[in-house]
């Protein structure tokens, strides 16, 4: 049995989760029991510093490097504060799996740039400050293997989602909606997973704007408005949905430059009814890649921070009327845990020599295991 | 015996070397052969991206993200020249120490940055190319505990020529020149580590402008030219020299804009009489630091491409009569290569989980590992 924490950043840049778990096993013998989740909220000033960093004409090369560092003392800071609450000292833990903050992603190459990511939030200011073994990067060598360097989650997923007689489908909102569909049954190299498109992303940019507020409560504003058919039928023409799987998105397709410029193209419409315009083309999404995949009686399990918004949930149920929807919740671990997890899950397979990425979910020619490794 | 090989790419972007090592045990025990070193031209595309990186008004996060992919390729396939040179395959090496291209380092906090460090050259890349062990990213854990990260050679080059009865000056003159001093018989926390002043830097920005050549060779020039006493006044009245040890300097203090500043004061100073001073000067800023540090009959030994200007070795001797002065060839090692070997001893270090930093040198408050493995 070993103690080891996990924490994920993720590109909404809304917090910084820690979850610590036991972990027993390995491979698809492994078994978690999650002792304590944490989730600090992201300071507002390194919000706006990281932000900085992932738009490549703000970004400097001076900047990064400080936030790398800055970002590991933040994150140092989570996991103590963690370890403080389940009274543990940090260097009680085996070892510590930190995503890092992405600040840049490009899946595949474009004219002038080769695929590749890039995770800051310093590795070696971690081990310092906890003590501890620290996992870091999991994302490059599936790249490297020909992937896209994600979904990262599918691995862990697997192994603790998967049912002998139903499909499940697991599907994240968080900045970007992610989907993992793990057959009834199935072998792990029958994943399927992608990114369905936008999360919150659309919908928290649309809240700032109209409202200044970081997110659509509960989906109040949009269970208040109506949904404009023009906007949907602009939004359904986006290029994403036609791409061939699988598919990873991001900010670049789907953030503040795409809201921008459909406020400007709908400047007379309604708060309200954009946001709820918005809202149900997220939904929309999701129900778009799925049919035709998900089994009728599938579960389709929400999780991340849409899954607290009942007006998409409501819509995705409407969309997909023959699979049964749930949130994270309703099954097992927290679905704000979930990404945190998977990393002390990923961890614990790099310090064992054991692959951690699903070939088949992001298109890598083999197995790999992930991560740097820092004592 | 393990089969090693260290990558080095520093900062001059002059290009990529490699050593390939068979090392025997490690700490002060540590032995060292060198199978091979390659050294090769870093591609004009290649040094225009790193420049811009390095830049922190010309840089990209995006830019930066696929840099250090291009890079780790670029790396590898030097490796896999070398150990085909050496007739092994990158799969025998035990494992490839890689210092990376830094493209930012700020040794000290300043208003809006604190301490940090940034090396590319992706080592999940370089794991699956090379097919072995990688250990990458030595700077940062010593910042992490308070050191500069640099100077980072010194805890190989105490290992490698550290002399129980005769102190050692390991001089490097590079852009910038550089020394170790290895007290006779001395323990690692004695060493001494700090910037002279100019290495080759002003020297070779003269050549570039009287003779379109890119550095003097073999001191031809100088040795033509006499010392003019008013320049040779001025440049001493340099606030570098009278700077607290250690300290560190760089192209900021003694690059193009100072020299154009003298070329602009002294009109009339023929060539080879500007060369003669400035070398000489670049001598006395070496002489000027030791003396007071050395010890009679300590040995000097010059290392860098500034070792194969005569000229300038001469006024170095006659700097430090007391002193013998030689080469780094001349007791070993090839002064190119020696970087490529630091990086290969400090992995063998990390890999046994043995400090690698040198806190006299550094700053850094305590000694620890370096480095992130991936395996």
């Amino acid at each position: 049995m070993v103690l080891a924490a996990g924490i994920m950043s993720g590109t909404s840049l809304d917090g910084i989760d820690v979850a610590i778990l036991d972990i027993v096993g390995s491979g698809l013998e492994t078994e978690i029991k999650l002792l304590r989740f944490l989730s600090q909220l992201m300071p507002i000033d390194m919000k706006a510093k990281i932000m900085k960093q992932c738009d490549p004409r703000s970004s400097r090369v001076d900047e990064i490097c400080s936030l790398s560092v800055e970002l590991a003392e933040l994150f140092a800071q989570v996991v103590q504060d963690a370890c403080q609450l389940e009274e543990i000292k940090s260097q009680d833990l085996t070892f510590v799996a930190s995503h890092g903050q992405t600040i840049y992603h490009q899946p595949f190459a474009s004219d002038h740039l080769v695929a590749s990511t890039l995770q800051i939030g310093n590795p070696a200011v971690l081990a310092e400050r906890l003590g501890t073994i620290i996992v870091s990067d999991f994302r490059s060598r599936d790249m490297a293997v020909g992937g896209q360097g994600a979904p990262i989650v599918p691995y862990s997923e697997y192994l603790l989602y998967r049912q002998a007689n139903r499909m499940v489908c697991l599907q994240n909102i968080g900045g970007i909606g992610n989907v993992t569909i793990l057959p009834a049954g199935g072998e792990m190299d029958a994943i399927q997973a992608f990114d369905t498109g936008p999360g919150n992303m659309m919908i928290d940019s649309l809240c700032q704007h109209f409202y200044q507020e970081a997110y659509d409560k509960g989906g109040a504003y949009a269970a208040k408005g109506t949904i404009n058919q023009e906007l949907l039928e602009r939004l359904k023409a986006h290029p994403y949905l036609k791409k061939a799987l699988p598919k990873t998105t991001g900010r670049e397709e789907f953030g503040q430059a795409y809201v921008e410029e459909l406020l400007f193209e709908f400047p007379f419409l309604k708060a309200n009814d954009f946001i709820a315009t918005v809202t149900y083309f997220t939904a929309y999404c999701i129900g778009y890649h799925l049919q035709g995949i998900v089994e009728e009686g599938a579960s389709l399990v929400v999780g991340g921070g849409g899954s607290y918004n009942e007006t998409l949930l409501n819509y995705l149920q409407q969309e997909l009327p023959n699979v049964v929807v749930c949130k994270q919740e309703d099954i097992g671990y927290s679905s704000d845990a979930k990404e945190a997890i998977a990393m002390a899950v990923l961890g614990n397979q790099t310090l064992q020599g054991l692959a951690g990425n699903v070939p088949s979910a992001t298109g890598a020619n083999k197995f790999v295991p992930l991560g740097s490794i820092t004592y």
